[in-house]
């Protein structure tokens, strides 16, 4: 992409209504426009990462065998009615009537219209185990809506929904979730931890909260230092056999939110081991039993014939969350620094002298030989002066930066520059293309 | 994929809601499922369509300059207080009100959320041409929802807009966009015809329905034999050079909606040459001059440094709708038809005997042969008997289907069969997987 044909509104002012860096740098790199209290556009630099971490999520629910689908974003207040929730759920819902005055919502969350969609087709145990998702908006009318899309109104969630004939096997369904999950953080550059969180009424040891360390995080969160180094578990991992070790260990170390926080338990992990810190969730995956099942008559037969409510268990990813959380794990005072897997574009191209053939020569070169080697670049061909297209290839974070000016390409060379490590080379075009994967 | 594995609930009645021919076979199919009067949920076959005919669209869009955002679902009536279209919008609007009883809706259509991002970023004419477009879903509270997602009321909408600074730009830019859609909807195996539309008070020649033709059109068309056979722009159009006379080429032949027909000209046109047919719409484009960025403050100063509304011009593809067009258009006795580019799989691989050493072992390899090669299986692999295999083959409408059974592979042979046609084939695996291009 040329940036002189792009949609790139880059801020020069610090939005004085955004109290935490995400927030501030999403706005400054024109990646996201709020229209409303928690409600945002998505300008093209933004939805970029936003469907990366769509594409990172998807990959890893489809590899661990949960099927998409799309359901609604309004849904019927009946629906709600037959789970109690309803009247339960409080102003966070937000509550419609259309013209014909039947009461619609704006999905919060999808457990009632799932188990509705399960009961319509599936009625014997043969057609299990199912984990059914989608990736849709949802809204929860927040009382302060703050932090940009940290805590929007119309936010972008994964849910998935789990679906099997008795808690053992409900089990063994959480565990492809909670390994689909350690890949799906670690390959958006996250250190996701696995902590233990409130299971509600129905007790028990399968819920659990994925947290990214991070100092603006929303809670405080302990845990023992070395969870933090586990291996994560490997892309050919098969997700059909015995996933019980992988979450042994990653729960055999102490790692809790405050909720659930045990001081007596974590006093026994070793001094040097203890972590306390701040932490931002982004994803939370909980077993339900036959919550919804129960009340919504969603039952199979299984193999004695005797029909039973179907054991559910639900799964979520904040997607929209995490473009914010990714940068509060990762920036540092000139802007962002995507990690490489969802980066809007891998490489920034800054012609440093527009008009001047030999540089913009090289550059259109370089631009096509990327293009051909599917390697996405963004080329600053604008009239800009150097010192702002410097501060805005640093502001939006791109994993590299290819830089053309005369006087390097006089010696035939080149620089590129890791926008994570700030370190620079001066390089030969063709060396350049072969570092960046295009040779 | 593995049917065994995947959630296709197919049904085996007729559902008796469903009007038209598109509704009922994505009922049977499991594509969908009605949550709501007009509501749906894409189940996993009908969400894999629906994502491809995004795709397309969203290709199109990228290569005549057009650049991807993402507006929310949620707007603020203040916006459309703005443009005075609050009050008039009428009951197909979706008025709702916030726990702070603020006034939001959901929206039918973004004219007004993207003239208030343009207004706050762009106000030269050297950032222009500018095209901004997204894919998002929409409501509207239509009197009589009906014939599934042909007239739902939640719906995916391509929205295009396209920002220029004089009447002569804007004409450059509505060029694109109907070259995008010649393209757009070609690839999907439609046959479109950009057909005159009413352009409202504005008048002039700048607006144009696409409308395929099919015996279940919701309205009357009529057109010149001959635009049926031009020629589709090629991918390597230069969407920067002069379209004038593709433009000119497509409307140089009689083609009007029955808003827009003139007995006369229709007259003139030779009787042989008269098509006088049902359509369907499945897309508009409309140039609108400053009608909102004049009420609406989307300033851009000139060349010559004076100040004036932008010229704007607004390009819609109903992309749920088109899933139920593609079928009308394209259906026999048995089934949908899909073609090629939008079909959710390209082949349906049939295993006559499960449990049978050979047919396994066959149906095993070519499933791995073509999802190495990159070709989208749907593998049968279920208990069912062969009748009914073939009935959901038929009935899901892939383009091919591979038959494997114990006679024919015990001479080396498997069978192809190709949808459309029903033409069959025996062909050793070799040959089919080289037909397939597995090979």
């Amino acid at each position: 992409m040329r940036l002189s044909r792009y949609f790139l509104p880059i801020l020069k002012e610090t939005p004085k209504e955004a109290e935490i860096v995400s927030h501030r740098l999403m706005l400054r790199a024109g990646m996201i426009r709020q229209q409303s209290a928690g409600i945002y556009s998505w300008l093209p630099l933004g939805l970029k990462v936003l469907d990366k971490i769509g594409d990172i999520v998807r990959e890893e629910q489809n590899r661990a065998g949960a099927i998409e689908v799309l359901m609604p974003t309004l849904q019927s207040a009946d629906l709600w009615r037959e789970s109690g929730r309803y009247d339960d759920y409080g102003e966070e819902m937000l509550r419609i009537k259309d013209r014909n005055k039947r009461d619609l919502l704006y999905g919060p969350t999808n457990e009632e219209m799932i188990t509705e969609i399960f009961r319509s087709y599936v009625h014997s145990y043969k057609d299990l185990p199912l984990n059914l998702y989608h990736i849709q908006w949802k809204f929860r009318d927040e009382r302060r809506p703050r932090f940009g899309v940290m805590r929007g109104r119309e936010f972008l969630m994964k849910d998935a929904y789990s679906f099997d004939v008795d808690q053992d096997r409900a089990r063994e369904a959480y565990h492809r979730m909670f390994v689909a999950y350690l890949r799906t953080y670690a390959r958006m550059g996250l250190t996701a931890i696995p902590m233990r969180a409130d299971s509600g009424p129905i007790g028990g040891d399968m819920s659990h909260e994925f947290i990214i360390l991070a100092s603006t995080g929303e809670s405080q969160v302990f845990c023992h230092k070395d969870v933090l180094d586990l291996p994560i578990p490997a892309e050919d991992t098969d997700f059909r056999g015995d996933l019980k070790p992988i979450v042994d260990q990653w729960t055999s170390f102490y790692a809790a939110t405050d909720e659930k926080h045990d001081e007596a338990a974590f006093a026994a992990v070793p001094a040097d081991k203890q972590v306390s810190a701040r932490g931002i969730e982004v994803g939370h995956i909980f077993y339900f039993g036959t919550k919804y099942s129960e009340p919504m008559g969603a039952k199979v037969a299984g193999p004695d014939g005797v029909v039973r409510p179907v054991h559910m268990g639900s799964y979520g990813v904040g997607v929209s969350r995490l473009v914010g959380a990714i940068i509060e794990a990762s920036h540092d005072e000139a802007g962002i620094i995507w990690p490489d897997s969802v980066a809007p574009f891998r490489v920034g191209l800054i012609n440093m002298k527009p008009g001047d053939a030999a540089v913009d020569g090289a550059c259109e070169r370089l631009y096509a030989d990327l293009g051909r080697a599917g390697v996405d670049v963004l080329m600053d061909d604008t009239d800009t002066r150097a010192g702002a297209k410097f501060a805005t290839m640093d502001l939006i974070g791109l994993p590299w930066q290819l830089i053309v000016g005369p006087k390097s390409l006089a010696e035939g060379k080149v620089e590129l520059k890791r926008r994570a490590t700030g370190e620079r080379e001066l390089l030969t075009i063709e060396a350049a293309l072969a570092r960046l994967g295009a040779k």
